[in-house]
């Protein structure tokens, strides 16, 4: 804890003629800040700073610069690639947002939000909700990721389909700058084509171009109607036709589209002893889809007529007849990606190919990890209509921590390059940040790595932001 | 055009070791080039080159580069803010992509396609069209204006409110840079968070940062269903009460609700004599709403619920029996549109406010108008979904050019000048090119400023790239 101890002469410098309680200095407060859910990185921060306003955080940042002190924003350390935590070599600044907080306004005629970066998700949702509207991102750690972040990694999820990503739905964003200047771009404005979209540079940025104090974001009719089923498929080439054909049929309501290979539903079953197989069949794909729509519109009718359509494709379903009955459709995708960890660290990934190379890349990544990595029991699932699969590996149980390491390693090693051949992003929903930045470094084309350095010098040309993620300088 | 004559030293430069026909040199072929649709900029371009390739494209840009020339890509000539016609002063050389007009991949299972930057916009429409799918970008002059202008420009048009703008919809650009580099991003991944989303930064930027060369959009399934309305209300705040209710009732399958004037209607009944009166009676404010669909949505239902639960706020209303009928309504508003220029040149904005902020701009530029400018007609229609109006000044029939543009002069002070009170965009769809740089210029702010100036700095540090245009170095 010494690198907190006010006598160091940084330290002292950097608090000086702030308000006393600007940092934060219980170190039983500061210990859980230095660790992210991974586990795979910790830090200690210079400080932790919770500023109480735009205005007072430039103040920070214009004192950090003179100091040749970093800052790194800190949201709910749900990024899981080593971004919002300190990095000890880094003498870095962390940012809390956390008394940034309040929802500014809820505007049910021009169906969009203010809320500031340190609003946790959750809570901007249930804003949005109590006005009969929607703010669509929807994740697991909703009830504890900040705005700020969700900003900061262009964050997706399960209504991507429907509804895009993060970056999809920002109208305007405050932003602390490099130099301590405040950048107001709080709109709500639905169209502006004055000049260059400037919001686009700090949405995705992980923090290295500016702290994100505040978002405008844009939302939709609360949809009053919810259809969930679960089907049951052949092969993921018939997934996908299922997918096309969904879409078509179902007028573009399809809020959530996800796949499930036969081994991660048994992985669920065998760690939830309340789960039952939910199909009278085992089918090798599973396919959980959502439905939701508003007015008059008929979700159910539009499920059958799909299913009748579908019915070359499809060996058994299920359509939710309950919310009750919904919700437990649901805790089967739960209940796998919980029970992937069950038995300790396992690989995993984030990955996205183009659509149509689904099939195709997973053939070729479950042939080559049979193969190279035996004993690892792959789990693939993942939104298909994002194009984005969770292709991760599991390993025995009985094993120890290095020899699991070295099969992670090995199974990035395999998935990687199998993707490289698809076209595809080692990176669709959870950003660079410091986990990835070796194997994003090794991939990225020099033009590519140009214009990367070329924004982050010219915004932030001393690399006070985030310093070190994703990408070397 | 003696400044296309081969004699010029820096255009036999140019020229060197290049295949004869890269560039135009027939007169009557450049001369329909150096002249915008507004008619308001003309301009003799060094050259006009028209590449086969981006790596020729490449060459061509790394030659003017070391002239010291400028580069600016010509679409359509449809944007209307004089950005794609050559400056005089600029020694720029015209770029046109005619001859990189393919459709190169139309993908119905990724929901996305590929096409060149020359193609139609009308073009690329119907190639999606002919695989069951939408590419939904609709506006007037799809038929003449390029893909590759209608991402420089960020185009909205009908179909934003349900689809959003341009930038929503491309997953991927290829781009030729200042430097003479060409930056492959042309990928169709939905979700793809690999560093910043370099695509972002040449959306919308005007051809100032780079030239587009082939887009990869997003693509949604056809519908198969279309309802059209037209119904009159009352005032300008129950057109606000009825769109935030049909996107409920309507299930957010919206895809226009356009504002129309009783002004505006007369205009278009008065130079359109076959055009009739469409409801019984006459009401000040119009609304020409459309739903599309696919499947199995019984869109005439939903409406016959929104009809039924706006019973208080619509005084008539029709909806269309037919297609013929769907046709003559959306005839009404391009009659509107067409009729203000019958009797000469007339003032046009393109602004958009906050929504909930459009009854109390227009009454208050509606007053001002009034009292500051008796002598014009003001015509108000727009995409209210979007918080986009265009409104417009149309002088007496009477007047010449010179009155006419003292009005145009007096109209766009008042009218922009109030729309600074709502925290309004002078520009929401067509940019800022060279018409609006000074009302840009006045207004944007410093920190704003400073940002564009550095990426525009750092991008493209000798100015190459459509110099002069959106603002000032």
């Amino acid at each position: 804890m010494d690198r907190i101890d006010a006598a160091h002469p940084s330290e002292a410098a950097l608090r000086h003629g702030f308000a006393p309680d600007l940092f934060l200095s219980d170190p039983d407060l500061i210990a859980p800040l230095t660790r992210d859910r991974t586990g795979g990185y910790t830090g200690q921060p210079v400080a932790v700073a919770r500023p109480r306003s735009a205005a007072e955080l430039a103040d920070v940042v214009r004192r950090c610069r003179a100091l040749g002190l970093g800052l790194v924003p800190q949201g709910g350390l749900t990024g899981l690639v080593g971004a919002g935590v300190s990095g000890d070599v880094d003498r870095e600044v962390v940012v809390l947002l956390d008394r940034m907080s309040a929802v500014r306004t809820v505007d049910p005629v021009g169906f969009a939000m203010v809320v500031e970066a340190g609003c946790v998700l959750e809570t901007a949702k249930k804003a949005a909700d109590a006005e009969d509207m929607l703010l669509p991102i929807t994740f697991g750690s909703q009830g504890s990721c900040r705005v700020g972040g969700v900003v900061a990694t262009n964050a997706g999820g399960f209504n991507v389909l429907r509804y895009g990503m993060t970056r999809d739905l920002v109208l305007g964003l405050e932003v602390v700058l490099p130099d301590g200047r405040v950048w107001d771009g709080l709109r709500t404005l639905r169209k502006d084509n004055r000049g260059y979209d400037l919001k686009q540079l700090f949405v995705g940025a992980e923090g290295t171009l500016g702290i994100v104090t505040a978002v405008a974001f844009k939302l939709f009719p609360k949809p009053t109607r919810v259809e969930t089923a679960l089907v049951g498929l052949r092969s993921v080439e018939d997934v996908m036709t299922l997918y096309g054909r969904a879409r078509r049929a179902c007028s573009d309501l399809l809020s959530a589209f996800e796949l499930m290979t036969r081994d991660g539903l048994a992985l669920a079953l065998e760690h939830g002893p309340d789960l039952l197989d939910p199909l009278g069949e085992a089918c090798p794909y599973y396919v959980l889809m959502e439905l939701s729509g508003g007015g008059a519109v008929d979700l159910s009718a539009l499920l059958e007529v799909l299913f009748e359509e579908a019915g070359d494709l499809i060996v058994d379903g299920t359509i939710a007849q309950s919310q009750a009955q919904a919700e437990r459709l649901w805790l089967l995708r739960e209940a796998m990606v919980a029970a992937q960890s069950r038995s300790g660290p396992y690989y995993r990934t984030d990955v996205s190919v183009p659509l149509a190379e689904i099939p195709a890349f997973l053939h070729a990544a479950f042939a080559r990890l049979a193969a190279e990595l035996p004993d690892g029991r792959p789990i693939a699932y993942g939104h298909v209509g994002d194009g984005n699969i969770h292709l991760n590996v599991v390993p025995p149980a009985s094993w120890s921590i290095e020899p699991r390491r070295d099969l992670f390693r090995a199974a990035e090693e395999v998935i990687f390059t199998t993707l490289d051949r698809f076209g595809g992003s080692i990176s669709a929903e959870h950003g660079i940040g410091r986990s990835k930045k070796r194997a994003f470094m090794e991939r990225v084309d020099p033009v590519t790595l140009d214009l990367l350095r070329a924004l982050k010098s010219v915004i932030d040309p001393q690399g006070t932001m985030s310093r070190g993620r994703i990408f070397d300088l």
